[in-house]
């Protein structure tokens, strides 16, 4: 039997596809819906056949293929999606099937969720990023310009399934783009899960880690869905890592998410030092995992400018000032706090030199 | 006192802005906010000058102007408003009032709801339609070709305020936009404001009409807000309405929302004729009023297709087929009534011939 969690109206369920409740699930809901599946280059070539060939109510699904990669999770990709889905005349009883990274599920579930004000669907995350974080909470999304998820709206799936043979597909580096959020959750909100994380590294993740790992985003997102409160320490490590991540996306130079948010984690570990909420050994001790984990890279002192003000585009800050979240010890953090100009560049010279 | 009905989560306030909460409103809740006034040509040049005026809170307001019309509620206008919103560095705790008729509710309810996954926005309906159907009820969204709302969320404002003043600035084709929703929400549901208004005619449109006319629309919507039952009745008129619409928009000879579901009702009444739903009686006496009031217009048989294949794309079908709302007496109807190629044909050289 395969473990499940219960999020707020759907489910996620871990363990190997053909012995879960997917089918289940297509026969009695959708079956005489048209289906779209939503494929990137990748997953087309390495997980599409595995699903069509063991689901025959998927043998006349509409395959959807998007291309790759962050930098193409954007407006113009998903009105092509929307106009295709009008010519195949897709209505609100039909279903799309995301079946990718995070590119895929953020985008995904926004395409489903503004046609027709809302479709169902459903996502098979094939990247450890998109199972332990992307595909799980209800945020859907797409990027404007540098700034990250600026478009987008709450919506949940009609369920998860969570299949680690897909991970055998991926390389190195998309392992290492899951494996920040993991140590995430292992940070703000439980040190034994950290741990764990840290003896094993990131090369022996198993499916009870990723399991541990939803479990601690879903108990955050079932507390506070919308991110008035508790949601917020979600974003430890993000103020930093998503403004490095723009920051990239328009050089030549492109970073994954995962390696920005690690970046991002040292950062606002060495803030929680600078403010005074952690001694300086723990920031010494999580710098020493991170390096081991992450190539450190450094950023210019003439690019700082560009740093900050796409941090102050950060979707967490209110009247104007740039809201972080900050380690109080490993496993406990603390939200909304206000960082400032000379602190930003403390921190950057300090950490990305 | 003005008079205010309560929708799900906000409230819809009756009569002269001065003497409503709308300042109130503004100062409790978005004191240290930014404000953007969302406006077309025509609420620019009379509409605007009004609001700066009586409200210091809006001084330093950002007026973003839309372009004027349906053919303008596109993609391109939301992501130029969206890059603007990031421009201005607009937050998740600001404020966008749309200020217009209902093509800048829905788009500017929409343009609010994607931006951040969400931030607060106000309606002050300027025009008949907006006041008693687009700014109502939760729905948002844009055209995609000629598919009308086929992109959008619901999501609701945090308040509307209706002020039958701005309809002066209005033209007579523009209050008969309006009329036609009010048409419908009588013959669907309450003959007695049916024939309040048959017997006024849209020239004597008074805020008492519009109350009562919000009041059934709200009524409706609060009983299935996702438009999974009852909320279906409000698509009388609009199967064949938004296709006759869409058809024309791709034309030179445009067609105002209003107009084509007044010619939409009389196709549907003549459908409910048609599958044995009502005497013919009712339908001359519906003929004669809609006559009265708007210009018929003939469509060419060789339009037919269009007019059918743009019908298949309505939002309310299910699993191929073309559902559409019946009128079983006047003040009553039936939703999900299918209907096939033939009848429509049928319907089309019968009464818009």
């Amino acid at each position: 039997m395969n473990k499940i969690i219960k999020a707020k109206d759907y489910s996620i369920e871990f363990g190997p596809l053909l012995d879960s409740n997917f089918q289940n699930l297509l026969t009695q809901n959708y079956l005489n819906s048209k289906i779209i599946i939503l494929v990137d280059e990748n997953t087309h070539e390495y997980c599409l056949e595995y699903l069509i060939t063991n689901y025959p109510e998927l043998a006349d699904a509409e395959v959807m293929l998007l291309p790759e990669g962050e930098e193409n999770k954007v407006m113009e990709v998903c009105f092509q999606v929307w106009e295709a889905l009008s010519e195949y005349k897709v209505s609100r009883k039909d279903l799309i099937i995301n079946l990718g990274g995070g590119v895929v599920t953020d985008m995904g579930g926004f395409i489903a969720s503004i046609y027709k004000r809302g479709i169902d669907f459903i996502n098979i995350p094939t990247s450890l990023l998109a199972m332990v974080d992307a595909s799980i909470g209800g945020k859907t999304g797409i990027d404007l310009g540098s700034y990250k998820n600026q478009l987008g709206v709450f919506s949940n799936p009609k369920a998860i399934f969570i299949d680690e043979s897909f991970l055998q597909t991926l390389p190195k580096e998309e392992i290492q783009n899951g494996f920040a959020e993991m140590l995430k959750h292992g940070l703000i909100k439980d040190k034994n899960h950290w741990e764990k994380l840290v003896s094993l590294s990131k090369d022996k993740i198993n499916l009870d880690l990723i399991y541990d790992s939803v479990s601690l985003k879903n108990e955050i997102v079932l507390a506070d869905p919308n991110e008035k409160n508790e949601r917020k320490k979600l974003n430890f490590g993000h103020t930093f890592g998503h403004a490095i991540e723009g920051f990239f996306l328009e050089t030549e130079q492109q970073l994954k998410h995962g390696h920005a948010v690690a970046l991002g984690i040292l950062c606002e570990t060495y803030l929680s030092y600078l403010k005074g909420k952690i001694d300086i050994a723990i920031y010494n001790y999580i710098h020493e995992i991170i390096e081991s984990e992450f190539n450190l890279i450094s950023i210019q002192e003439g690019d700082y400018d560009a740093i900050i003000s796409l941090m102050q585009q950060d979707k967490k800050n209110q009247e104007n000032k740039i809201l972080c979240v900050l380690l109080t010890e490993i496993g406990k953090c603390e939200f909304d706090q206000e960082i400032n100009r000379e602190e930003i560049i403390e921190v950057l010279s300090e950490v990305l030199s």
